[in-house]
């Protein structure tokens, strides 16, 4: 998760010269900046060089990467009259910059790791596009959901079917496994996940190409693994809040399983980094499908030889 | 939860004329700002007026309430020197006004409602103490339990021992139920709770007086409720972000549990208001041992005639 970032220096270097939308829109830099972390820290796949907000851009919301706050929409969606007039659009042409990325790094990486694609999935998109930001508390997305529920509806299943043309545009360009991103969804009680979020990404994981696996991802979501599930994917992620072999057990061993270490882990020192990735496999006891991850994408001052070490500490105590 | 505050035009208008510390210290003003709030929502338990950070100001940490930033601690505790730096005092002194305040709020319910006394569990006052503030990570935390355990455990064990003897002496004074604030321990994974907190909020809970009923929260939790329940307290707090009727099955029904409506659900119709409401009426299953209530503090813009409907709603619906 965020293989590449700030804690990298390379990374750092191409921010300082070029904007954030720059160096999404150009397959050059986006290809340099995947491919670059998988050499240095011996990952086993690598994540294409993206951002969950870059499908909004072509609504008209007016997105913006702030410098410091975080990203910003400045024109947000919070009636139904909002949700009509958002600009519709074909992914596949408005989008071509991501695909041309894939082709690129797919080439680049030439079969030794594949690549994951990915996209935010419908809730968590749907909260940036309402809240015109993060939020704390996700007043104004609940708050459509309690006084406009049609508006809702509309915007989760355009949602839903652009992500999915989005993500299978991905992997006609070469993607070999897509992860859904649906970061802010632990947010919602499970009654409302179930009637306003559940039919969306299930609609939106029913829709990629057969054949091809799903990483369903979320945080802070330890009440709703089995909804989750139920979702779909063919991997649920979880973040660090529960025990692995709990969640498995409530999952099911007939999908996969990806995490858990708290990313704060990795400014630990490398003995107790050690002790970590130790506990977490010995919770995943052995079985297939166990896909080794931080619960959350990697933190800006983590020291890159931390996160080596972790790469390291993996494939060594799960060669036992 | 939060029963006063910026969302009621009467304490609106007292903050505007004295500070937040101020409200606080002066008896006759948190007696004020305690009782109104039970007469205008009509509900059947008043909670002190205070703040869980007071217990910190004699610490010499530098506690401010900042205008709109939320409080800051000006000189946070990073290291093993720090914790030893910390100013020792005698609560039943230094926090007299808290419990000339219980006294007071006590003669006026005269018996009409119980007090609820609280104070912060001794995580969530180390987070503040050590990060300085709130955070999104809790990084400074985690990382001086990675650094150095021992001032760790010196830091919770001072915060334990000093949170009984606050609790108590809000007991003495007359409160007649303690809640547990252990607002920001759902950032923990399962193991570094048990084994970096738990102890000491076990030692909060078995050294309050023996007979007064222990509430004990916490949000975003739903990793952790069996560890929660063993730490102790006859009610155990649950958010929204996790069904009550599964939350309860797992805590065991020989302890109360209390919540889980979404403070966001207040800004809903009254009718939707209404329905929530039943539906967690409905997930309680007319046991005994239900405390209706929000999963955290009502938000600073709900309209009170809101919150007033919900009470009126809980009572209408829980004689049936």
């Amino acid at each position: 998760m965020r293989q590449a970032g700030r804690y990298m220096e390379d990374y750092r270097k191409l921010r300082a010269q070029f904007s954030f939308l720059d160096l999404c829109k150009r397959p050059d830099l986006a290809t340099e900046i995947t491919v670059t972390p998988v050499e240095r820290l011996g990952v086993d796949a690598a994540i294409l060089f993206a951002d969950i907000l870059l499908v909004l851009e072509p609504m008209g919301v007016g997105l913006e990467y702030a410098k410091s706050d975080g990203p910003k929409i400045h024109r947000p969606v919070r009636t139904g009259v909002d949700v009509d007039r958002l600009v519709d659009f074909n992914p596949q042409e408005e989008l071509s910059y991501v695909f041309d990325a894939v082709r690129k790094i797919c080439a680049a990486l030439n079969g030794k790791v594949p690549l994951i694609g990915f996209a935010g999935a419908p809730f968590t998109l749907a909260s940036y596009l309402i809240e015109g930001g993060g939020s704390r508390d996700y007043r104004h997305t609940k708050q459509l959901i309690y006084s406009d529920r049609g508006a809702w509806h509309a915007l989760m299943e355009r949602l839903a079917r652009l992500l999915a043309s989005y993500l299978n545009g991905q992997i006609a360009a070469g993607a070999q496994v897509v992860q859904l991103f649906d970061s802010w969804v632990g947010c919602m009680a499970p009654e409302d996940y179930r009637d306003y979020v559940f039919p969306y990404t299930r609609l939106t994981i029913a829709s990629i190409t057969p054949g091809i696996p799903v990483i369903h991802f979320s945080t802070g979501t330890a009440g709703l693994l089995k909804l989750l599930r139920e979702a779909g994917g063919n991997v649920i992620g979880i973040d660090w809040r529960v025990n692995l072999d709990q969640a498995w057990q409530k999952i099911g061993y007939d999908v996969g399983i990806q995490g858990n270490l708290d990313p704060v882990a990795l400014y630990a020192p490398s003995p107790e980094i050690r002790r970590r990735v130790e506990n977490i496999l010995r919770r995943a006891a052995g079985r297939p499908g166990h896909i080794f991850n931080l619960g959350h994408g990697v933190l800006p001052e983590t020291p890159v030889e931390h996160v080596i070490e972790m790469v390291r500490a993996v494939h060594e105590l799960s060669m036992r």
